[in-house]
């Protein structure tokens, strides 16, 4: 009988929504299991019937947690802060917590879709020509990044401290993190965002950051 | 002098993300100035550096409310729910949060940014021909609709019971009306849908979602 204790992620190593929900697993001290899910292997285990009924959108992550079955990761985090209070990731201030959410509302709305793999596939099937393809794809995914990472560099101008949001690490710091690291893939040049780059690299050697990487997840290639 | 109870919505009448927001701020009774904010004149009127001054990423909507300005259409509901506790647009319990918050996750990160008109913008111009261009503009946007729209509607299976989850009106109801009305725009078949299309029929005709329909607004051409 399933321990209804026990937590599962279903995650795969360079989803930036995976990675997301791993940094506030470790920064809750969360001991989980990891299920790795290959986002191209036999065209994509997301798609099996299996996992539709664990995640109707047929995406990662998926967290089993208490018993029950939670998707998308803002609603995963936001749940677990519920949940798991200590160390609080939102600050007490709901005008505070409005500016934590602004910032992970940027990266998990405007930035993050327009980057994912179905979509970067996608733009490049509008084209015929192989070479055209990938140099498209690869405009396209640095459009939105620099996008979205200039409009918060004018906003993180008013909020940020040590961290994103003031001096205490918050959700905002997780959802960060893996977006940088999806920039620096694309080759997107980081001293374009001071604040961006000086929050990211306090953060990377933060164990539960370090942890989270997906480079040390046990699917990384 | 401004005053601080006096609250202010940057809009425009067809914005997916300022419907929403003006679905909850009807919802709990909360009155408003509207503050049209038109998104192709001028080149774009979000883009002046007034209103880049309050939301940084030139987006729409912008909510000024108990002195601040917030951004981000989940930020602000989630800071209108923490302090304007009734009624309450978020259940009780941890669990049932964390599936209204799935369902809004879904419609604002994985269907909503796919679709806004500054990527549509962007699809076109990767086409020369203008006959092309508005095909594939309107393919891509029915394209990701749809694809968002299957998850759901196996989602709501297991949440919904009059509206999406449950029987009484939460935040998913607030973004499930506004992202039909963009499908039906699109021509996109609802019967495809029979549970998104049952509880949006359910809603529509609810005063609050009413008042804050497209057509309702003042700068509704």
């Amino acid at each position: 009988m399933a321990d209804s204790r026990a937590v599962t992620l279903y995650s795969y190593w360079r989803s930036s929504c995976s990675y997301r929900v791993r940094i506030v697993l470790g920064l809750k001290s969360i001991p989980y299991t990891y299920e790795a899910v290959h986002l191209m292997k036999d065209g994509g285990r997301q798609l099996t019937e299996e996992y539709t009924a664990l995640n109707p959108m047929r995406e990662l992550p998926t967290l089993l947690v208490d018993g029950v079955t939670l998707t998308q990761s803002t609603a995963i985090v936001e749940y677990l802060e519920e949940t798991r209070r200590e160390p609080a990731l939102l600050p007490a201030d709901p005008k505070a917590r409005a500016q934590v959410r602004a910032v992970c509302a940027i990266l998990s709305n405007d930035i993050q879709p327009l980057g994912n793999l179905r979509v970067l596939k996608h733009v490049a099937s509008l084209f015929e020509d192989p070479a055209v393809r990938d140099a498209r794809k690869e405009e396209w995914a640095r459009h939105y990044i620099c996008l979205g990472f200039a409009g918060l560099e004018r906003l993180l101008a008013s909020t940020a401290g040590s961290f994103c949001v003031g001096d205490a690490l918050t959700l905002a710091d997780a959802f960060l993190v893996p977006q940088v690291y999806n920039a620096v893939r694309f080759k997107v040049d980081m001293t374009a965002y001071p604040t961006l780059a000086r929050v990211n690299a306090a953060l990377v050697g933060h164990p539960a950051f370090a942890a989270a990487h997906p480079s040390a997840q046990p699917d990384a290639e």
